[in-house]
């Protein structure tokens, strides 16, 4: 019997290696079903059209991305944990840079896709929450507008990061996230 | 006679266009020839290669964007000034949409393409430093941290914007930015 799950799980795994790589640009179901060394029908049969995959593609990652958190949101709420989750985010060694290459390329998907957008803004809704009990726990002053504040500060730093030296991405961020945690009184 | 830098320009315009439609994932040689109206070979004859053609395309739209900023630059430094500047890469209307959009797409490319880094990098440098100044000579304390802090955070805020409704981008923009200007006694 053929495990149809994990089939399109493999499919998937090869979509965002790609992603990773060169973002959308060579991105296609023929680029995908090479890469996963299935035939382009398989491919076509799990997920229909390009669109679709980009969608499923964004869903999976997501999910990968959760059960990294995971581990950390099991100890106990703390300056500590928070910033250690932030830094699950930025791109300090390869594996979350490919996980910022692959974000940054859904990001511009999802400007000009209704369906990601909604997925991007579902999960944005999950996050700010997330957050904003986090700082509420920690006795940080209104953690609604800090928790919107610092969701866009990780991305933008996220995004600079990138393009920067290993050195310089870490400079950047004890520069920039560190002084702005102390200053929130979570740091 | 032909004026080459006009040709040039105008097929730079179509790229731009498309990559503000939809990143780089249609963008190929012969879709800016069409977009164009020119043929494959012109655009051959003016950038070579694609990846040259995606960065002649980045100077383009940054020169293009430097434009927007000089009038504001022209006027006096003030905390109104600051504020107007920082409005001109918010998705607030659809012009700054498009260029935040072809914004995202060349971050994502630079991502892996080391002549775009360095292109990045050094826009990013004079960026931070013209902000230091505004910041240094409207009073706020450490510049320099600051100044890397608003950058990044309007990054990441024209970002999150770009999934949400022009109501909910100014409500984010009004909570997260203008608090943080008033806190830093530029608002």
């Amino acid at each position: 019997m053929i495990d149809t799950r994990q089939r399109g799980a493999h499919i998937l795994d090869a979509a965002v290696r790609l992603i990773a790589a060169d973002g959308l640009a060579g991105l296609s179901i023929r680029t995908v079903a090479a890469e996963a060394g299935v035939s382009l029908a398989q491919v076509q049969y799990y997920f229909g059209t390009k669109d679709a995959l980009i969608e499923a593609a964004f869903d999976h990652a997501g999910a990968e991305f959760l059960s990294r958190l995971e581990p950390v949101l099991a100890g106990p709420s703390s300056p500590h944990r928070l910033r250690e989750l932030i830094m699950l985010w930025l791109p300090l060694d390869q594996d979350r840079e490919r996980r910022v290459k692959v974000w940054l390329a859904f990001a511009g998907a999802a400007a000009s896709r209704p369906a990601l957008a909604e997925s991007s803004r579902r999960t944005d809704r999950e996050l700010l929450r997330w957050f904003e009990d986090e700082l509420a726990g920690l006795g940080v002053t209104d953690p609604a507008v800090q928790s919107a504040h610092l969701l866009a500060l990780i991305d933008g730093l996220a995004l600079r990061c990138l393009v920067l030296t290993p050195r310089a991405r870490s400079a950047l961020i004890k520069q920039v996230l560190d002084s702005h945690l102390e200053g929130l009184g979570a740091g």
